[in-house]
């Protein structure tokens, strides 16, 4: 496959000549790829569905076919993902992947080197496909969660940091994961259900593990959704911390200065003191001492209100967190 | 039909005289709606509700008939959707819509054009029309996750910008879209179940398809509104940021003018320098310069003290968003 | 029925003497209430419970007997609604209304003028009293859907006026129709399951019909519910906005003018001029020119700050609300 | 019973010899108590569980009895509840209470003084005492609705005033409450379902009123909990409101003061006037008319900006609320 | 077992030579595990999943075995649980957890001391052993509790505090007890249905009262998380709260002193008193008090305008929560 467009089948294994498992990698040879699907015998809708990329993981009987549509991680932050169409049908797995990268490189390592189950059964193959494709949304969340962690940590730190565009950012991609796995838990049921008799008893349990998987992924997402919505109301109440603090330091200058400020121009002022009541106080001894003493008064009565308010010299609580 | 108010019926094929189409436009011709409609088997009922506009979607059997009201998209951004009723009977459709926009000139393209089921099957020609309608919703909806991604780029960049008015109008288009499609879906999912056997077997597919495309395009609303829920977040944080930058700019230049004004005003008083004890340091050879160096001294221990806070010359930390 | 407290049955149709509708109004006569309601066969529980007003809207068999409990709007905003109890017999029907308001005059007018199946069938006459209960719903809900709509008109109007309380009252009266008209689906459904046989077949239709207007209603308050949350939203980022806005004012004259007042203090100040190291500015020839332009500068050099700032004469960003 | 704890048997009429309500209040004489239940044929698990308080409302079949367990309001706002267990055997009720405060002072008046299905059917008399205890929340939920409506007219009449505090206790209670009532739902259910023959055919209509009741309460505190969550966002926004006041207070005071400060301070200074052009205005004949002329034109600039921007003598908007 | 890791089997009772419970404690060591795993009877799927840490709460059967997997607390605040898988076969439990710390003390005592149930029945063993661990949870909820509560009065004591930091790493805990105990529900209730025939039918009352528990310990959950969840509005309205008060200050101090400073300033200019229109009050016998005067009506003006805004000397409104 050149240009990360190729239908490659896997070798038939010497002694096990009816299984096989077709990957078409990327979606431009419309002509070669519809060849190909309508020789598996997918009928025409079925076909069609396989050019429409975004679609909803699910799946789907298509007669003694059973078709599986998910998404399949391609990179971790930022979450990229590629749709994956499985097809089972009697001897074969039939794969069509929307790009060239995907993660069932553990799976071509088991059919090249091994024998056993995911040689012989295509509905262990079907679902060995599939718990990879499960199994690497897990290092992806992992990465994700120590994001969240991260950024937490960030806040925690240092609290006026604008981390709010992280937060949305994180959101929206843990939003785009949810929606790629939530369909995902209702596709798997649907391959466990009666309906599907092309899926082989034995493989039951193993689906069944799978589903399991998606769900805990499930709740992994929500945990980190949850706390990072968390984070917004860290970040609001940590910006309102900040505003304080910056209002706190201005009310503090201020009330303190304005005071002495006009202490100062009250004896700056110019009355006519040929008249004894006109700022008697220019003309003391200890006139400047005076008004210093006055300046003095007033900023202590300040600090000392400042003091009680708890806005200086406070004793910091200690919190939980700092134990 | 002249004034967008017309009674058209599909032109049977040659060979094929029984599938008729009949679109009714416009609602306003009460009488002849009615007797159309009651010469295709409908009860007085259904009859009455075809002129109620703004129906919740859903399907009902009326008789042999299936009857399916669903709101069709006739504008992007902003949102408009008329109402549109079709009728399943033996060998025809009929179809009563609000208004002269539709959304389905790809069907009518088929009917004249080509053959297939499509000419032949009432129950094809009846998904055709739905699957048109739901499929018209795609590229509206695109729009809209286009207009939610501009408003993000444009609040992360400029973050003071009163995007609030415009994230409202944008939920409230999509709790709109929302609601339209919200009961589609209940909709959809009764005309595949037992009790509609107008629709026969091979269509059943086709429209689980069409279900299936209804619920990507829930998934997708849903995307966008947590989305815009997300960015009134990342707007009111971006709101108190501004804040905090205006009430610092306020705070430094306050504080550092404050008591350097002080300082002026202190050596503007008046006191009577007879008595050795007033404002010597007016008398000093170089009094002007130490009320000078004692402003420097004032404004740069404050702006140490800011620059300590990190209000200023601050080393921005890079985020991820920027990388 | 004067003082609005009657017991009144509609006068049966010449040739038609079985079907009877008793309206009692007023819950003030218990007596004669539970002896009219006893003859027409209801138990004791039930005719205990005709007495309790604020009743969940449900629906219950009472022996041959169906009894249908709704709340009956009687006022538009403010939203004000009675409670009805329907009870269904062979051959009558009975209303048990709170207070003298009702919204049946519709059923009246058909009862009187025509002939039909109103005349005749009593399921079809309880039919007809639910259905214009829930219609009467539609008025008020739409006149609220207005004052949604003004309100929002007013707040992107002038973002600065209080809002809130009108926004709270609002959402209020919605919870309010929406906890009234909730149980009522459930009341509906009730009617159309198999336990009540005295619902006739071919009054089912009619009732599913009054179902769906009811899922409607419920649709309708939703999406007024979450615009007026919507509005919540706006008129708290409105206010900071605001508060931006006061706040810009108050920086820009302080940063302006705080520099000039601090130069004016500084020239103002008295050192002996005797020393030629203390302000030698103010002997100079073009001394005021000098203050002035130095304040200038300053003041030149905000006002540039400023408008870097875009906080003045700043390009208004179009918004796609003012298309 | 002394000090509140008491096994009290009633009763039995004389010639209904059969029907026996032992009521048991308090749970520290384990021994007793264990020994009663035993000879009520309760099993060790259930006589184990009776002694656990903060149990979960529910409903178990224990062999030939049924046990139900509530929580029973002793008291009104601050909302306090005991366990109650009730147990319905062949002829007998047995409750155990957590406390001597109970609720069922109606079921003992009714077993006194009447006679009538109460004495005689022990399925009536378990139904009796479960609606004393449901209807018991209704006079508490109707003060706490007082509460909810009194804190609303309190932050709509004084918008400043801190009612945060009161709106959070208010709603901790509500949720007590809420997880007090919720689980009650599915124990009465329990009872309506056929694995409870115990409990007679004839006393099922009063359960499901009962149930109706249970559920009537949920509607009531959900109301009241979306409603005191609606006064979280009214409070907030009121508190930022004030803060707009108080800014603009400072911001009209300081706007028009600063300026007018510094023309003052701007002929304050000292620049010497040999020179012509030093502060050439000092010597004007109406030099100081033309400086206070300057100082009301800064301050009529300032005032009529500020009620352009409508801070002053503006019109107060009339709300819907004022009507 | 040194260093934790350990295969330790309980000690037949004499006479009941058929009862064993494994305890494996530590997953190092997987080739043995492995192996005795394989001697009990587990799949190879099963063994693989022993040592998959983090797996979600579930039931599964395993051919003639149960296996429950859940998370046992081994810590209070900070909340920490390990992973334990319980296995039910003929005769034996099966115990694998993921450290050396457990909470199954209770269980090994009785196992120990006593005879009865618990050395006879494995499925009782069973129950037990999950009894022991889904009781762990109390304490610890309760503990938690108290944290919310103490929380709750240091916000309600010292509003000004930061808090939020405190808040969400309690909300996180809580967040991550809840992910512990949620699918907990579903991995009890599959215990009790009928595809795990190796649970004898005595044993159901017990697992149902477990269930019971597991729900109660999801509501005390849910209502901290409530709780919590307003203590965030509580801290965000009460930061609101405290820049108010720190605006206040500012406000009250900067608009007393702005106006007298404004005067002290223009008694300061430097107008030529030769003319008679020039400053003539500097000239007056009575000028400086006429100063003082004109300084003390515009201070009483604004005192009296604050204290009619109820900013000073206010009667404080006294709350429910000070009653």
């Amino acid at each position: 496959g050149t240009d990360g467009y190729s239908v490659e089948a896997s070798e038939p294994a010497p002694g096990d000549d009816r299984l096989l498992w077709i990957d078409i990698c990327g979606l431009r040879d419309h002509a070669r790829i519809a060849e190909v699907a309508a020789s598996c015998g997918l009928s025409d809708l079925a076909i069609a569905d396989l050019f429409h990329v975004d679609q909803r993981a699910h799946t789907d009987s298509d007669g003694d076919l059973v078709l599986t549509v998910l998404r399949m991680p391609v990179a971790g932050p930022p979450f990229e993902a590629d749709q994956i169409t499985l097809v089972l049908g009697a001897g074969f797995v039939l794969t069509i992947r929307e790009g060239p990268r995907d993660c069932l490189g553990s799976v071509r390592k088991r059919l090249a080197g091994g024998t056993g189950r995911i040689r012989t059964s295509s509905g262990y193959l079907f679902y060995a496909l599939i718990d990879a494709i499960v199994d690497t949304y897990f290092p992806i969340l992992e990465r994700y969660g120590d994001l969240v962690e991260g950024l937490e940590q960030r806040i925690l730190a240092s609290p006026g940091d604008d981390a709010m565009r992280d937060i949305h950012l994180l959101k929206r991609e843990l939003l785009d994961i949810r929606h790629a796995l939530w369909p995902m838990r209702e596709a798997l049921a649907a391959l466990q259900r009666d309906d599907t008799p092309q899926i082989d008893e034995p493989v039951l349990p193993f689906l069944r593990d799978c589903s399991d998987h998606a769900f805990q992924l499930l709740d992994m997402v929500e945990v980190y959704r949850e706390t990072a919505q968390g984070l917004v109301d860290l970040q609001l109440s940590s910006l309102s911390n900040r505003m304080n603090e910056v209002m706190k330091m201005l009310t503090m200058i201020a009330t303190i200065f304005i005071p002495m400020t006009f202490i100062a121009g009250l004896y700056g002022m110019n009355f006519d003191r040929a008249s004894p009541y006109n700022l008697p106080e220019l003309g003391w001894r200890f006139g400047y001492l005076y008004a210093i003493g006055l300046m003095v008064v007033s900023a202590s009565t300040m600090l000392f209100v400042f003091w009680r308010l708890g806005w200086i010299f406070g004793k910091k609580r200690r919190s939980r967190a700092d134990d």
